[in-house]
């Protein structure tokens, strides 16, 4: 079953331990279709602006994403530029966002795409996931993504959203931002009584705790020597989870297990480059290798 | 088999959100044995002053530690005082160490406790360490722990130390400290570099990786929604590991990740209370029944 992702399409400045690029090809939406597309074909809900590379357009097409909604607004595209320090690679520093087109950005979506079953609302403006949501045709599974910056100027508007999504992931400051309280497994525990009855826990480099009224589990992440730039890194994992879950269209314990897997498996390849310079490059036979590995890493 | 610890039995005054407590039976020696006592015979190498409430050892003794190189030495118990702040419930703040008797303490053993095959150098001075280790009779397996203060006071004879030992345990910090590498992976691989072919790194609530030239793994803690008082927790951990090791004189990729699951196991019961008040209750039944709890939890 084929998939849609609303979020941002960035052009972004990074700056790591290991160096710094610039213009490279970011946001949400384009490090979830990345990943996803490994898995399922992925539908793309996004504006970009007058100045986009052209080669970044030609990318995402022959990886074989659906660009059929990705609108060309007036102006100048979103740009983030981040920062990460040594000490803690899991959290970005942000230096710079300049909005852009995203300023009154209504995602629109093409007729055919409206029935996609599958939907994730990839880290933007809850206003605009809201958006989004009101033009598909009752999807099978609604996942989001949000973050601090959402948490604290439109909670309620996040919170409005939460009654009508089904999965939601947030890495571990977000979760305790949310919920206010910082022990995580209660913090997840808080998330499902706001509505979504699957919640993902993301604790970068300590892997992902995960929650439904049926089942909860934990899993390490996949053990990556050297950190480049983890920009995306949950976008990707977002991306692997949903690319799974929408291609065997079960949701049960076992799917869910692997989901979370092949997220987490996804996750380290993107950490292991800049920008999409890993997960762009990657095929499934790959992917499924790490997978093997991972398992056998975490297996009892 | 059976397994001798030495290490520090002390008195703690403890802080924590959850409460204060004084005068604790605490002491790096001491929740140790509390632990590995529900795997196999515990020997206890260490030293109390004349203070020392006799409730305490009446304690030991009927959890069926051996008390035969317990010295009661001239002076005052060995105190700590330390608190925990809710933002960070993995690192204690300590508040003040009394040495007590302590100082110029040499570790004693029984003649027939020399032959005991397995051996834990709980977290106390290196030199101290290195005194107990020299009058072992050819151990079987030698696990050392440590911390912070012998990191960056004594460093030369923990490194001595650490190239006569089998087994390391370290949390995340110590072993950043230790190696220099931010990435608790490569900290992994430079301290198997600096001797033990067994290196275990401690996350706390975010779990643990082992490392050896045969294998490595990792598996998430126990997910526990209040954590009490962490103090000892480590301890705890490792009185599982070593206990089970000891208890099954194997040493191969199925029974370390069993000892592990152990020590993740004993850990969590741990920080649920103050000091050993839910370790010095538990019996091997209960410890089975979270332990099968924590496998559902972390299985594929």
């Amino acid at each position: 079953m084929s998939l849609l992702v609303l979020g941002t399409v960035a052009l972004d400045n990074v700056k790591t331990p290991n160096g710094a690029r610039r213009d490279l090809l970011g946001g949400s939406a384009t490090h979830f279709a990345m990943s996803a597309r490994l898995f399922t074909q992925v539908n793309l809900v996004a504006v970009i602006g007058r100045d986009f590379p052209r080669k970044h357009i030609h990318l995402l097409k022959a990886k074989g994403v659906n660009l059929a909604s990705l609108r060309l607004g007036e102006g100048k595209s979103f740009r983030w530029e981040g920062e990460y320090k040594k000490e803690d690679l899991n959290a970005a520093l942000t230096l710079a966002t300049e909005l852009g087109v995203l300023v009154g950005f209504i995602p629109e979506v093409a007729a055919h795409q409206r029935m996609i079953p599958n939907v994730f609302l990839a880290n933007i403006d809850p206003d605009i996931q809201w958006g989004l949501l009101e033009k598909m045709r009752k999807p099978r599974l609604v996942g989001l993504d949000s973050m601090n910056l959402w948490i604290n100027h439109k909670k309620g508007s996040l919170l409005r959203l939460m009654k009508r999504v089904d999965l939601f992931v947030a890495n571990d400051g977000e979760a305790r931002m949310l919920t206010g309280e910082h022990n995580l497994i209660r913090a997840a525990f808080a998330i499902r009584r706001l509505g979504p009855k699957l919640v993902v826990i993301k604790k970068g480099e300590h892997g992902v705790f995960f929650l439904s009224d049926r089942c909860r589990f934990a899993f390490p992440a996949y053990p990556v020597e050297e950190v480049v730039d983890p920009t995306g890194a949950g976008d990707t994992f977002a991306g692997g989870l949903m690319g799974y879950l929408s291609s065997v269209g079960t949701l049960n314990e076992k799917s869910l297990k692997k989901a979370v897997l092949y997220g987490t498996t996804m996750a380290s390849f993107n950490v292991q480059g800049f920008g999409l310079e890993k997960t762009s490059r990657l095929t499934r036979p790959v992917v499924e290798k790490r997978m093997r590995e991972l398992m056998e890493f975490i297996s009892i």
